[in-house]
């Protein structure tokens, strides 16, 4: 049996996992990112935690083929460095090379978003589809596309970032990426708390509820106010149309939407695709499934350890 | 000498022409699409065709290894059937089986677009770049994906169907295709002519101009007509902003611009650039490039013999 090592680290927790190779856990654990701030402790822990898997998980350490890791942030993936990553208050850190020293396994990098992606792509809602792409509605809304079962990167690491796709062309909202109108300013988690508090403040939604995620607008809505709905059903419509929009370019046969939302089959998922339908051509929308995410939280450590897993195929190949 | 044949059929005029292995023409032909309203007819034709063609070149016919075929309409890649081509009045035609026999070489099939975007991206303003978007502005808007040097079709052949994206999502003009604000209905030169026609309806052109096609808009700009400066200026920044979305989603190293408007460099690409890179973020257009197409009508036989080389690779890869 092949095992792979997943790394999945977040601005806010690090998860790892040990995973076989048809994507099923093995073992995971997870560390607080805060307690671990200088990224060789980082990397200590991570080497700690694989000893920690590989008892729980009943195998010797060196059954590990090979690890993968996801980092938000943006990355060189041919030299291996993480150039910045915001979240981690970390600037040119060369995490491949650190994590191989550590390890003494082949490592895979890659963007957060990306390898999530990957991880339904392989193992989740994707999973037997061509081209799958994947879009996560949170703080903001993250993408990645996965074509014949490979990350598409394109040429500087951006492809896929579809959350900052301009869709609101003309007066959309101040994006933090410093464009206007991002995909990301209408249809994120953030995006509903806005124009949900803006409700409230025209008189249309109960003064005395704190909103403070899109949970409490879903709630609202469930509570019957139509303004929650409504701005529910904007949110739906924008992320439609961005799926409209990559529908015709792309023409994948999966859309897979992550988030919390995503659970929302009538008030969000159902909107999305009726959306999506009206602005696609019959050929384009036919073709094509829009689907909630199936890994939740795992869809991280997994896909890392898909990333792991097609390294090590790779060098193997180059090694024939 | 490995030598390709690339046959463009088109709704005017079919190209015929063999190619050297590196994207250069040794001899080219053309017939009227009319004269031969019968598939058999064209299929006879573009036997005839590679007869004379080689004679002209000087080598033996059994030297052209594959043909490969342009054809403007939907198509079963699969089977090799165009399934349909309104300006061809074809219908369920089994192209490829149809020119296997007349021709015994292997035949490769696949959308026009598609093959002059790989022709540009092999042989012409894309050559040397990873990932090539190819958008031709002419009485539609057209567009092909090279990835890595091999034509990004998505699941069901809509694969970088460009013109149809949705840029103008409320109050778009209606689309030939049923939608409403699709690209060419803002960008293509239709939508150039029909804009320069209501500005001289509205008498801020010169009433006495026939206004047939964007070369007439782009004469009057250079006459110093503000209007129609402003038309060709909208267009253009309608692309800019097709082009920044396609982007994001990307993030290709190199766009084509081809078709008649392409060649405007100060009226037309500049303001195109400038659309772009205002609803783009600097790592997606640092690392790109954005020009004019330099193979003109020549982009569809060299995409077409391009196409039946890499046919050709791949059955010989399988007979290994």
């Amino acid at each position: 049996m092949a095992v792979w090592y997943g790394v999945d680290i977040g601005g806010t927790s690090v998860k790892t996992a040990l995973v076989d190779e048809h994507g099923k856990l093995l073992a995971t654990r997870a560390f607080e990112t805060n307690s671990h701030p200088q990224p060789e402790w980082m990397v200590e822990e991570i080497r700690l935690s694989l000893q920690t898997l590989a008892q729980e998980a009943g195998i010797d350490v060196h059954e590990v083929k090979a690890v993968g890791v996801g980092v938000p942030g943006f990355l060189d993936l041919d030299t291996g460095v993480v150039d910045q990553a915001v979240n981690l208050h970390w600037v040119n850190v060369p995490l491949v090379e650190m994590l191989s020293n550590a390890l003494n396994i082949p490592v895979a990098l890659d963007n957060d978003a990306n390898v999530a992606a990957l991880g339904e792509a392989w193992a989740g809602a994707g999973a037997g589809y061509e081209a799958v792409v994947c879009v996560t509605i949170g703080t903001g809304v993250g993408g990645g596309i996965i074509l014949n079962g490979a990350i598409h990167h394109g040429v500087s690491g951006m492809g896929g970032e579809i959350g900052h796709m301009v869709v609101m062309r003309d007066h959309g909202p101040q994006c933090n990426c410093g464009l206007h109108g991002c995909l990301e300013t209408v249809a994120s988690a953030t995006a509903m708390v806005r124009e949900g508090r803006s409700a409230q403040a025209a008189g249309l939604l109960p003064a005395d509820v704190e909103i403070r995620g899109a949970k409490d607008i879903f709630d609202l809505a469930d509570a019957g106010h139509e303004a929650a709905k409504q701005v529910i059903a904007d949110a739906a419509d924008w992320l439609g149309y961005g799926l409209s929009i990559i529908g015709i370019m792309l023409n994948p046969d999966a859309f897979v939407i992550g988030g919390g939302v995503s659970k929302a089959e009538e008030h969000f998922l159902q909107p999305v695709r009726e959306a999506f339908e009206r602005m696609s051509l019959k050929r384009v929308r036919e073709a094509v499934t829009i689907r909630a995410a199936a890994l939740s939280n795992d869809a991280g450590v997994i896909g890392a350890a898909r990333l792991a897993q097609q390294r090590a195929d790779q060098r193997s190949d180059l090694s024939v």
